[in-house]
């Protein structure tokens, strides 16, 4: 059985919702997820060098990945890819200690029928030898040995190198073509 | 630069001191490492299925993986292989959620040489593509694509199909004649 790695944060799991909320709690000022569309920036790149650190620094909070809203159509269609292929989720964690028990949690909650036995908490993917991996980031698709697939997110859009995923009904498309 | 996978528990840590620690606390009863080696066993293994896995539930408790004792040697090494590969920790460690925030703290305070780009915790470790596996399970280097190395422990004394290393200084002699 071929194996998928999946990537949480922007692929499944939605942090710059969370972004957005904190940023409004802090300053009373409501970001739209458009504006970064438009923008084609990380949510705290947005704000410049001194003031976008500080917004990063919500990475480091536990609870910040406590919750996360899902994205659209994913557990629907991860049900389906677990069908035909070997499903891991596999998410570059290790900058931030204390995301971990929330993202391990979160996975639990929302995934109950992948095992725990197919998590991936790294620093790097380069070492991860699935045949595919979905990704926002393209550095880490680049560095990848399978088949990268890009999930389009406000940081990436002008990358043009891999293949790209708006949102996971077009995940199902491209593996349903796969197993023809 | 060839990549090396270290696994943690019985390799670089020892959590037999701390089965032993928690039991004495538990029971009054100190049990010696090796009674461990005499049997061929791992700690929990020794005490049959229901009171052994009562014991090996300490694994699900905060706090069991927290400053655990180091194995002898492995620092200096490890510090020496640094500069000859890229070394990656990768341990199992998703079977136990309440785990992680102990092994990465350990990690950090014991080798704060290496980024925490280098860690990896897993549930299995087929899909990791290093080089070479340095572990204690059969299990993970039967599965794994490279060369796996094991690592002398009470549980796996019975195995002959891969090279053994009885302790740190073996390992550093292993590496130093790869090198040449």
């Amino acid at each position: 059985m071929k194996q998928i790695a999946i990537d949480m944060d922007e692929v499944i799991a939605r942090p710059n919702d969370r972004f957005i909320e904190w940023y409004a709690r802090d300053t009373g000022i409501k970001i739209r997820e458009e504006v970064l569309f438009q923008e084609g920036k990380k949510f705290y790149q947005y704000f410049g060098e001194e003031k976008g650190g500080a917004i990063r620094g919500y990475l480091h909070h536990k609870g910040f990945f406590k919750d996360l809203p899902l994205m659209a159509d994913c557990q629907k269609v991860i049900r389906w890819l677990d069908q035909h292929y070997e499903i891991f989720f596999v998410t570059a964690a290790m900058e931030f200690r204390n995301s971990m028990e929330d993202k391990y949690d979160w996975l639990q909650a929302y995934f109950p029928f992948i095992s725990w036995r197919q998590y991936v908490f790294c620093g790097r993917k380069d070492m991860i030898a699935t045949d595919y991996l979905i990704d926002d980031h393209v550095s880490n698709l680049t560095s990848f040995r399978g088949k990268g697939i890009l999930f389009h997110a406000p940081h990436n859009l002008e990358d043009t190198t891999f293949m790209r995923v708006k949102n996971w009904k077009e995940v199902r498309s491209f593996f349903e073509k796969e197993l023809k």
